[in-house]
Formats: C-alpha cells, structure tokens, sequence
C-alpha cells in the first residue's frame, strides 16, 4: 500500500525528454547541477517520503489539527513534527533557494521532483514548506535588504514558515473587496488589523515562527485591486514578543485534515510594508505564480500515489475469469488487471500522469531558463512559455489528478470507498487543489483573457510553433498525425477566441474551460509523440529496458486512442459560443 | 441551505411528458392512482422529506454509527429513529407495495419520486427503507404463503426491515467465489455460516426485527455461480429468541456515515430457503434490478440537492463583476451567476439533472405497464425497455449524480470544500452509488453483454424504433437534427459491437463504458427534445408559466450545445477497439 518514488520515470522526463542533465549545468549558477547530483538528491528524496513522510499521511488525516480556544494554538497531527523536521534538516526547505541566503541554490526543477514525490506521500504535511516557498519568494523580490538578511535564511533553513493571508469572508476570487486594513505608524511599521480566512498554516506547531504576508488596504487607498498593498506581519517579533496575529480557529474541511487553515485574527498587529504601497497584489502574484505551479504538482503527486495503489490492487485482487478464458487457472479467479475495463481506469491514470509529468517538468524547466540563462532572447522565450502554461498546469494537472483518484477508487470497488485503503483520502484531499491559488474556471479566463493576447500574442504563437517545428523534423514519430490534427483544432478554437473573445469578454468566459482542456490535451499529445519517439529510438537501438520503452509506447497510444478524442468535444462546445450559457435569465435557474 | 422539493419540474415529467396521469390509472390496479391522488402523495413526500427527513442530513454525517462490541449492536445517528418513525407511519415503506400485504398499490413510478426526495434529503437514511423493498420483492417472487404471510406485512409497514448479504471478503462482482454455508436441518430450516461484509443495514436501531436475504451454498452445491442458493435469516425468530446473526462491526468509509455498513457474521443461524435450491443468484437478480434503478435515483437527489445548494449560493455569492460591466452596480460586486463559467457548472447540473428525471421516470413508468398492463404485448414492450435501459439508468445517473455534486462545491469554492455547506458531504455520498448494486462498469458490461442481445437484440431495435418513430412524428421539434446524428453515431457504435463484440468478447469489454455513456447522452438528449417540444407547444398555447417553458427550452439547448457533442469523442473511442487498452502486459503497468 506504501508509495514508491517512480524514479524511472522521472529520470525518463528529466533526462531522456528534456535533457536537463545537460540543459541545466550549462545554465549560470547551475553548474553543479549534474545528473550524478540530481540523481543523488532524488534519491534522498525518495528515501525520505517513503520512509519518513507517507507513514504519517493516513494517522494525519484520522487525527487532523487541532485548535486550542485558550491558548489560540494549534497542534498538528502526530508525527508531523519529527516529519517536518527531518525534511528540513535535509536541506529540502532550500533546496532551489539562493545560497547566499543559506539554500541549496538548486533548479527548481529539482525541487519540483521532491514537491511531486512529497505530495504523493502527504500533502497536508507538504503545504507547510510549499508556502514558505511563497513568503520566499516575494521577499527575494520585494523585501528590503534587511528584510532579506533577517527573514530569509530562517525561512529557507525551514526553522520559521511562511504564510500568504488573501482571502476574507467577503472575498475570494475578487481581491479589491479586501477590508484588512494598515495604519503607518510612527516607527515606520504598520498595525494590521482584519479578518483572513482559509490561511494555510495560519498557526501550527512545527516551526518556532510564522511569518505571514498579508494583503491590506493603507487608510488612503483607491478602492478596488488597485489599492492593496502587501504586508509581512510575524508571529514573533525580533524582541521575542508575540504579534497580535491570533488563531480564531480551524475550517473543518472534506481533505487536507492535517493541514492547519485557520481563521487569522490580526489586531492592530504589527507588521512591515513589502514592495510599494498600493502594488500588493503585484508582489502577491509572484508568490502565485509559482505557487500555482506547485499546485499543479499536488493533482501530478496525488494522482501518482493513487495509480500506484490501484494498480498494486488489480493485479493482486482476484475475481471473475478473463472475457478471453482463465488466465490464472490454479486459482479461484484471474487478477482483474485482466479486464479492458479495468485496464482502462488504471491506463487513463498512467497515461495522464505520465504526459502531465512531461508537461509539469518541461514547464518548469523554462521557469529554470527564464531566471538563469544569460542569452536574453533564451530567457524572454523560456518566460512565454512559464506564462502561457502556467494555468494550463495549474487546472489540468489538478482536474486530472482528482480524476486519477477516482478511477483509482472506482477500479477498487468497495475497499476504495473505505478508510482501509487510502484511495478516499486521495479523492477528498486531490479535490482542494482544484479550487485553491485561483479556481480551475480562474486559470482558464487567465489563460484566454490574459496569457493569451500577451505580447500580442507572441507566447501562443511561439508554442505553436514548438509544435510545429517537432512534427516537421519528425514526420514519423509516433502519433505525429494525432497531435497535428489536435494542434490544429487547438488553432481553429484560438482563431475563434481572437474573433470572438476580444470584442464579446463573456464569449471568452464561456470558451475559457473547454478550451484551456483543449490546450492542454493538445499539449500532453505533443509531449506522449516526443516521449514515444525517445522510446522508439531506444527499443531501435537495442535497449536493455525494453519493457519501460513499450510500456511508454504503448501508454500514449492509450491516450492518443481514447483521451485525445475529446478535441472534437471541446472544438464544439467552444465554438457554440455564449448563447445557451446566457439565455438564462437568473430566476430560470 | 434546505431541500426544497423540484415539484413543478416532477410534475413536469410526470404528467407533461409521460401523460402519467393517463396511462397509469388506466392499468389494472392503479384506477386509483389520478392525477389528484399523485399530486397529494407527492406534496406529502415534499413536507416530510423538507421538514423531518433532511434536517437528519448533515448531523447523521458528523456522528455516524456507532457500534457497542459488547450487544453487538449499532446505534444511528440522533434524530434517525424519530424521522424513520414517521416515513413509516406515513405509508412510505409499503407505497408500491401489494394491498394485500398492507401496502398502498401504487405505482412504481410514484414511489420513485418520493424516493427522489428522499435521497436529496438523506441518502444516508434513506437507504434502510430502501433494502426493505428488495426484501419484499424477493419474498413476493419466490417466498412461500407462509412465509409471505408472515414477513411481508411487517416489513411493508415499515416495522421490520431488511438486507441484502452478497459480498464477502474473496468476492464481490465474483458470487460464484462465495464460501457462506447452508446446512439442511431435520425441520426444514437452515444453519447458516458465515461471513458477510458491506451488508447495508446489518444491525441498527430502526426496527424490531431486521429480515437477511443471505446467498450460501448447500452441501453438495456445484461449483460457481450456479451452486448459490438464498435463504432468509430474521435476527429474531418467530419465538421471540435471538438468531445468531451478528454484527462484528462498522465499515469505515468516505460517505454514507449515517448508514450502518456492517460486517455480519452468521454462525449456525437459523434460516429458511428461499425459491429453489441453487437458483439463488436468480432469485437476487429479481432484488438487484430493482435496486439499480434505485440507485440511479440516489444519484439524481443528490444532484438535485446539490444543484439547488449552489444554485442558491451563485445567485447571493458577489465576487467581481460581470464581464459585459456591472450588473449590481449599487452593490460591491455582482452575484456570481452573471459569470458564463459559472453558468457552465450550474446548467451542466440543470440540463443533466432534468434529462436524467425524464429518462428514469420514463423507465419506471415502463417498469409498471411491464408489470400491470392486461395487453401481453404491451408488457413485452415496457419490460423489453426496462431490462435495456437499468444499467444505463443506474450507471449514467450516479456517474452525473456525483459530477453535479463536484459542479456545484466547484462553483462554491473554498466555500463547497467546508462543511460548513452540504457540498463535500454530497460529493463524499455520492461516490457510493457509483460501486454497489454492480460497480459502473459492470452495468456497462451488462448492457453490451447481455441486454444489447436480448431476444436478438430486440430491445435494441426497439429502441432505436422510439427514437426515429418519434423523429419522424416530428421534425420540426428543438433539436431534432441532432438527436438524429447522435442516434446514427449510437447506431454505428451498435453496429461496431455486433461485428466485433460477438466474436472477441474483450472488444465488448473494451467498448462497454464508453457504449452506455453514448447511449445514455444519446437517450437523454431525445428525451430533452421531447420535453422541448411540450415547452414549446405551452409556449405557442400562451401559457402563463412562459419561464418555466422557456427555461426547458434553453436548458435542453445547452445539453445540445455543450454536453452531447461528447458522442464523437465516445464514438472515436469505441471504434479504436481493444489494443491499446490490451497492449501491455501486467508488468508494463
């Protein structure tokens, strides 16, 4: 029932597709970033999850957190501490933070392996790190320097943890309702005082400080998003007293039990403009950006345990006889890997995981370029791409890894709908990531309202282009003629949404889901072709994996058979506009 | 936050589209069952289930069941017992029931909207009356006078309930692995052993007596399925004493915490045959077929419930504004149902829900005429539709039942992952009905394996004979044109299976889902151009519900627009066979 890291296939993406054994030591400031390195890294990595981190993920969901009225504290589940505190003394918490700051200075394609091996084994215990990265990253972009010297190497080391306050009763999606507010003080710091709900690792006891970053209005802002500004506000201040930033309890949610959300109480707190005032929510986005990534990774994580153990099941559960005779005549029954059926709920997870892998790592690779190469047309054209596919990989990678869960569930029977197995913790905890760091609906309208016509269009052009170019070079790689007709489909819908979108907004809110699925299925096709074509050359060559090279072949051509088709689905329902979403006045719903 | 119960939209299939109230009293036995007789049993349902029944809802799912391993016995949730109470005394359980055993006599279909809504309100304790009825179809098929005399009005009346215990540890889908034991005794009874697991109502506080229908073998059984026999096993014997049939425990599971699932464990109890000696599976099909068809309404409450939830909340909910400008310009944001991908997720619930009532309706109402019509052919007919579309029933409306339930927590947001809102609970017991009674995908494989070849696959043809009888009646009716192209691709992927499903029975395997999602999209979309069709004559008459009219209309054109263009990428799927589903061998997954 444990988690195995699949390492094979990660080094598969890594090495063999993307070639980022060569692509990132040659990038400036990556110079150690060998394949023996990397190597060595994940498979500590590997070790740790299994080892140290899944074995609290099913107790962590059993206890959940729990809240303490008196003390306004919060206890984590069992473990999680002495869990938490091995991977931060292994360096994890840094591994792709600055060195000068005390991180390891590593790609964060790297560290995007670990958060996928760390959210298949727990993702409660994973979000506690997964938002200091955030409070990490917009003080490396908007923090002073004494700001950086002071907060920094705690929050790297993992010694303190980082937390972003946006949400408030009154507003989720729409952050210019924002009513926290900060009164400047004589001192040049700030008293917060508000409300934040939904505050990931609000309050906990695993780190000895939490810093939060927390959006809030100055007493003269504009109204609306134009007037937010971004505040670091901690738990202790540098004298060693406690801040006005209090727990006022815990959300009571389906999943993600052993991850504290709380209720945040700030009360005249006091905390630290970050970045200019009134350019808060700018600031925000740079710990979103790649936040939602990461969110991404949570469904890729989640979705890989859930094929692990379902696939663990079918071959191992016996029942009825293979529709083409016994199979296993010497005992009661065949192993139901030998059903289509069941064949097709374990490849729809294997073949989505394994294209959204690609998709996820390449992704992040370009993040990698953007930020280091020293060739500025290298850089601009890596950052079209981090970009345009950012909510492609927030909302598919998640929707799929619910999915992944539910086919998992499903193929179980019975034994997956109860807590004897861990698929039902899988569904109930997959189903936040669809929601949190901006809805899926979210990704979509920033992928059609704004990804899209960035630059002119130069990011959608450029990706089109990849795809292009790799079918001309490789007129016979395997399914090329699919992902042709698929890309094209994907150009008809984007032709539609250029004459159509701009000048009707509600036309591209009514395209935006159906066509961020296209982009996407469309994307992990052109990813399977690359893959099986790397697959190819090697059972060509003579390999000694031939298993691991049909397996890849024969997985996308399951997606190219039976996941691909849906092109024509969402062609239709993109192209049959906005009417029959409008017609409705509200009271005929 | 309550249920109210969609009684214009009932009323709407019943009468409107089905003429219920013209062809139900016109069969043998239901002269009493006229439109004002339907309506009042109807609107008692409503209150009950709104007042009494959904108020249990939420509070069941915080405290469960609770088991005592020292009585072996299960305690419900509060409130259970009272609300239990008064669904009996009301009639409830003995609705369709014969008047001979105390029953009401009426329709099936009458029962299957109270069940509706009982489902909507508590799926959870809906589910112990729900039993029962397979109880009493079993007895009523195959038990003897005595028998019938005996059980049957207590269990009609509600006063005593029943179970069903199929699976075991080794075997689920699998019966003929069972290992339970049937020891002929010297006065006619049974000594029944062994175990039974994920018996729905196996021990509870509801009833004084709780009726087993256990499937065993007898000593000298033939191998397989065809060596089970049923028998019926009270916990208390006519004289008052304890049977020894115990419950060992509780399942733990995702959803459904109201609903005793237990582990039942019979160790020599008393029991007595049922129907004949290794015609047991036989005898359980008669309980099972019923039941699919009720779990396919499980789906459709809870979607319904789900549906009105987040209905009700996009209409409060104000989170920025309109993409055409502000709406609610006098307030800080617009409500969210202005938002087209907000409306996607609420229409995709609207459109499926109703599509989904009209086609189980429409089922049970044939269900009825099979059972009552004095006209021999017109039986034929009615059962003929109703052995081909109970799995399709069953499976499309619990796979949408739980897809409603993820629409509407989506479009909630952080909101529908609380529960402080009944969303998550809704998607957590939803997932159920997907597995039991036969998993999903079971019901695809009967369908393609069984009901498609009915009597030469006449229901089939008779099918499809409705679906163009009712074309070419009228073709001037909304959406006719694509109701024809779809029932040509449903007919082609027909035509796909005879030539290839016959001969290799895992192509069948391999087509078997998405055939019955293709043909249930398929049948729903004629079924919306039927009901657009009554909204339109209304609508040219003058009626004065032109919302209500209009609304079907519209919400019958997004199925068109934007759920039934998935019939390609079915089709597509269907016709790319087998292979790529049985490429891979075991270790390649």
């Amino acid at each position: 029932m444990s988690y195995e890291a699949p390492l094979r296939d990660m080094q598969f993406v890594l090495y063999e597709l993307l070639k980022g054994d060569e692509v990132l030591p040659a990038l400036p400031g990556f110079e150690e970033a060998s394949r023996d390195i990397m190597d060595a890294i994940i498979n500590e990595g590997a070790r740790l999850t299994q080892n140290v981190i899944e074995p609290t993920n099913a107790p962590g969901d059993r206890e959940g957190c729990h809240y303490d009225p008196e003390s306004k504290s919060v206890t984590t589940p069992q473990g999680f501490k002495e869990a938490y505190q091995q991977f931060a003394e292994g360096g994890w918490t840094g591994m792709s933070a600055p060195v000068e700051y005390g991180g390891q200075g590593m790609p964060h394609l790297l560290n995007t392996v670990a958060e996928e091996m760390m959210c298949s084994a727990n993702l409660s215990l994973g979000m506690y790190p997964g938002l200091t990265h955030g409070a990490v990253n917009a003080l490396l972009g908007y923090g002073t320097d004494e700001q950086k010297d002071y907060f920094l190497p705690r929050l790297i080391s993992g010694e303190w943890s980082g937390t972003m306050c946006l949400t408030e009763p009154q507003c989720g999606t729409d952050l210019g309702l924002i009513r926290t507010k900060a009164e400047p003080q004589a001192d040049g710091s700030y008293a917060v005082s508000g409300t934040k709900i939904w505050i990931t690792g609000g309050e906990h006891d695993l780190t000895d400080n939490i810093v939060h970053l927390v959006l809030a209005k100055l007493p003269d802002a504009p109204k609306g998003s134009k007037g937010i500004s971004l505040f670091l506000v901690p738990k202790f201040l540098e004298d060693g007293s406690r801040n006005s930033a209090f727990c006022g309890g815990l959300e009571h949610k389906m999943g993600i039990k052993g991850s504290a959300t709380c209720v945040m109480n700030f009360e005249e707190a006091r905390g630290w403009l970050i970045g200019e005032p009134n350019k808060g929510l700018q600031a925000m986005f740079v710990m979103m950006n790649s936040a939602r990534i990461m969110v991404g990774i949570q469904g890729l994580g989640i979705g890989e345990a859930a094929y692990q153990v379902s696939r663990d099941f079918a071959k191992d559960r016996l029942q009825s006889r293979s529709l083409a005779g016994p199979q296993a005549p010497d005992q009661a029954a065949d192993p139901i890997i030998v059903h289509p059926d069941v064949r097709r709920m374990l490849l729809r997870q294997k073949a989505t995981i394994e294209g959204c892998r690609a998709l996820a790592y390449y992704t992040v690779m370009q993040l990698d370029i953007s930020q280091h190469s020293d060739d500025e047309d290298a850089r601009e054209r890596a950052d079209d791409m981090v970009q345009l596919l950012t909510p492609v990989v927030k909302a598919f990678l998640t929707d799929e890894g619910f999915f992944c869960a539910n086919d998992g569930l499903q193929l179980m029977g019975g034994s997956g709908f109860t807590q004897d197995w861990p698929l039902e913790q899988f569904v109930r905890d997959a189903r936040i990531t669809r929601i949190y760091e901006g809805t899926n609906g979210i990704q979509a309208l920033d992928l059609v309202g704004r990804k899209m016509g960035m630059n002119g269009g130069r990011s959608v052009k450029r990706f089109f282009g990849m795809v292009e170019g790799f079918l001309k070079e490789n007129a016979d790689a395997p399914y090329a003629d699919q992902v042709k007709a698929a890309s094209e489909k994907l150009q008809r819908a984007t032709m539609w949404l250029m004459q159509n979108g701009m000048s009707d907004r509600e036309q591209a809110g009514a395209a935006a889901t159906p066509y961020l699925r296209l982009f996407a299925l469309t994307t992990v096709a052109f990813f399977w072709s690359r893959m099986a074509l790397v697959a190819q050359q090697q059972l060509d060559g003579g390999t000694t994996e031939s298993d691991f090279y049909q397996s890849k072949i024969r997985t996308g051509q399951f997606f190219i058979d039976r996941i691909l088709p849906q092109a024509d689905a969402l062609l239709a329902e993109i192209e049959s506009g906005k009417d029959s979403l409008m017609a409705l006045t509200a009271e005929q719903f």
